[in-house]
């Protein structure tokens, strides 16, 4: 191998598949979506080919229109759990909020994770943006940008502070002389700051890996800044290898300037691989997809989510010239930003729009043969647009299969995949260090 | 058999068994409390004995002092959510506190619980009387009984509301016509009431059972309340068969008041039961066990409970006259008021007091024979002061295993439990109505 790297691929899983109309596809069954032996198929498949993660989006709301496609979203903490009882490698990573949840709850559930699994587990950090989620926590409307980003920055010392209370060996069990832990190495935190009063110790301790992996999405300033600090995966939605490579730099950068050694947060653009044996063939799956979306029932969600009323939006025609400006957007602005950008440079039509944004909601759609795929993902990743990429099937599971069985051992041959788990934990699988166990240690693990 | 009913029997599991020292038993794997596996052969275990479910209490704080005991406690729903993977039929039932989290929260959780598991999840409804879980949550003090109560009646009220959103037949999955589920069928709640305000609709639908159990601990005046208008099982800790009976007349009593059919909540006292092939040998494994308690870890715990300084505690006297007054007790009365009613009755020691709540925080203890056990069990089942019993092994697995292949035999050659399941879904095991059907089916199941 020329780079000493390797590529980390995670598996970004929804239901049966990212393509909204994919449980009306022939092969798809559609009450999968709360089945959980459907998930534990896509954690062994995922774990048959060596990918470093499985990984659930979240949101405490209904996020879609409850016609529209499967609209239910169990607790993806519970279900990585379960899809953990039947796996032994692959990491487990989960959204939660920080908005409408408390610190000492979602500490402790992730550390729970983490314990149940030998140190697999991760936690998407998310302020949660969807409009419907604040009118289920009291709210009229979700919290503004700026008050969310600044208690998810104090969210987080307080999560990290909890899991870092139990210090490394405080479990002696001593049976004989009667001590389970040491009194020392169970700290209390005597968090006392603008949003949280928090007093510790956690009732979960440390786990095979220290702690959950931080992984992060947001790519607002407000979440690069949280991302420099905290993250140590994040999940992006870059289309073109110049963003890419923009974003990188950007966030590398950052990273180091916030005192942290940038090869410790790994950058995964998402893709939405749509394969074929040959890619007339990728391409007729495409269409087959785009052919069974119900225009109608998107075109409402867009409308909200750009600000615009639904009548003004002409199926066949561009976007109106005006749309709510991004400084008005207190939602998810990162998506509205992908969302009109997306529509103004490629000139799409609202159907052409809503069919890329049916795909892969706005993340980079490719269509193509595994060789092809495997050629870019390369191309990315040798020219520092990517550590790896979030992978999210179209349909599910016949598209994680795809990738498993026709990308990933085009990437083992071009060296870019290992073809074995080194280790057994999260941090191993992603190369990142221990925390909590001092400079020194750290240092040689890294 | 003369009784139509069978007796209902929880396994009420707590990492290596109820008995404090449990984990310096020479058996005892002093790392198990954190060992999914440990907790998925428990399951097993109580699936092979035809249990009708398993049940971890829970507060969101340490619980005990972590010198003293294994004192971490894995997040009980995640930890069902890996043992309902490798069960079939067991019910799954954990503690969920409604003082510090948030109604959506919970809602979706035990909702998920229930989905991934087919219908077995049930929810022990705790306002956390413990003293240390405020200081996680912002509060100096925890939240008094009264504000506690109010607050769960109305998080009970949303949750329900929440669960009651998706009506039976709401997915109908309809591929054709491209509709998942039919709106009509999924209500939002639009609740706003003097502490939540809570839109919906949950975002998980229902289950094989409808939605998950409803069970209650708190014996207060204020617990009866709460337990008749929503309680279907009750777990209780009552120690003579006289205190068993008052109970139980007491909560089905008011129940029928509240409008209820009485036969809707199953009434099941805590039992430790301490298992010999002779009496003597179980005595001599109660003495074994008590052997190892340390009683100064336990003193400061007392003292604290009862409200007196720990040093005007004498382990070789009685209890001092004066300890703090009930009406005094902000956290857990009913522990309270078994402790102190438990050593004055008795004429305990401190040292005896401190042996006997070791054992089994005050619930019965029943050192014997199998024989004998299943006998007071019968007496216990066909006098009316009980539907069944929440079994708490004072060691795990192995107190269980006795119970399963010792006790159970007897009860079932009395007649008095089940020789196979006989449904699949909590609500099957316990003869509880489906929730949700109306009227007329809700009888017919009952």
């Amino acid at each position: 191998m020329n780079d000493p790297r390797h590529l980390h691929l995670n598996a970004f899983l929804m239901g049966v598949g990212h393509h909204e109309a994919a449980w009306r596809l022939p092969e798809s069954d559609p009450f999968a979506n709360t089945e959980v032996a459907h998930y534990q198929h896509l954690a062994r498949i995922a774990e048959r080919g060596l990918l470093d993660s499985v990984f659930f989006a979240d949101s405490p709301s209904l996020m879609t229109h409850p016609a529209r496609r499967p609209a239910e979203a169990i607790d993806p903490v519970l279900l990585l759990a379960a899809m953990s009882a039947v796996t032994e490698r692959i990491g487990l990573i989960a959204t939660a909020s920080t908005t409408y949840d408390e610190p000492y709850n979602v500490a402790r559930r992730f550390a729970s994770l983490d314990a149940i699994s030998h140190g697999r587990a991760g936690w998407n950090v998310v302020t949660s943006a969807a409009e419907d989620a604040g009118a289920n926590f009291g709210y009229d409307t979700i919290p503004g940008h700026a008050t969310r980003y600044a208690r998810a920055q104090e969210f987080l010392e307080v999560v990290t502070g909890l899991w870092s209370g139990w210090q490394p060996g405080a479990v002696v069990a001593d049976k004989l002389a009667g001590v389970y832990a040491d009194p020392a190495l169970v700290r209390t935190l005597d968090h006392h700051g603008e949003h949280f009063s928090v007093r510790g110790p956690l009732n979960v301790g440390r786990s095979a890996q220290g702690w959950p992996v931080l992984v992060q999405a947001g790519s607002s300033p407000a979440g690069i800044t949280l991302a420099a600090r905290f993250a140590e995966a994040v999940f992006t939605a870059q289309r073109s290898l110049e963003d890419g490579q923009a974003f990188y730099r950007e966030l590398k950068t950052a990273t180091a300037r916030a005192g942290r050694n940038p090869d410790h947060v790994k950058i995964l653009p998402g893709i939405v691989p749509i394969l074929g044996g040959t890619e007339e063939e990728a391409l007729r799956l495409e269409r087959d997809l785009d052919d069974l979306m119900v225009h109608e029932h998107a075109l409402h969600q867009l409308a909200e989510q750009i600000g615009v009323a639904a009548q003004d939006l002409d199926l066949d025609a561009p976007l109106p010239a005006q749309v709510r400006p991004a400084e008005e957007i207190e939602g998810n602005r990162s998506r509205y930003e992908l969302t009109v950008a997306l529509a103004r440079k490629e000139r799409l039509t609202v159907r052409q729009l809503l069919n890329r944004l049916g795909g892969g909601r706005g993340h980079r759609t490719f269509a193509g043969t595994p060789e092809q795929l495997a050629g870019t993902i390369e191309q990315w990743f040798r020219s520092g647009a990517a550590d790896g990429f979030n992978v999210m099937a179209p349909v599910l599971p016949s598209g994680l299969e795809a990738f498993v069985d026709h990308v990933v051992p085009l990437l083992q041959e071009r060296g870019l995949f290992r073809r074995e788990y080194a280790g057994s934990t999260l941090r191993e699988h992603y190369g990142l260090p221990v925390p909590g166990l001092g400079v020194a240690r750290e240092e040689a693990s890294a």
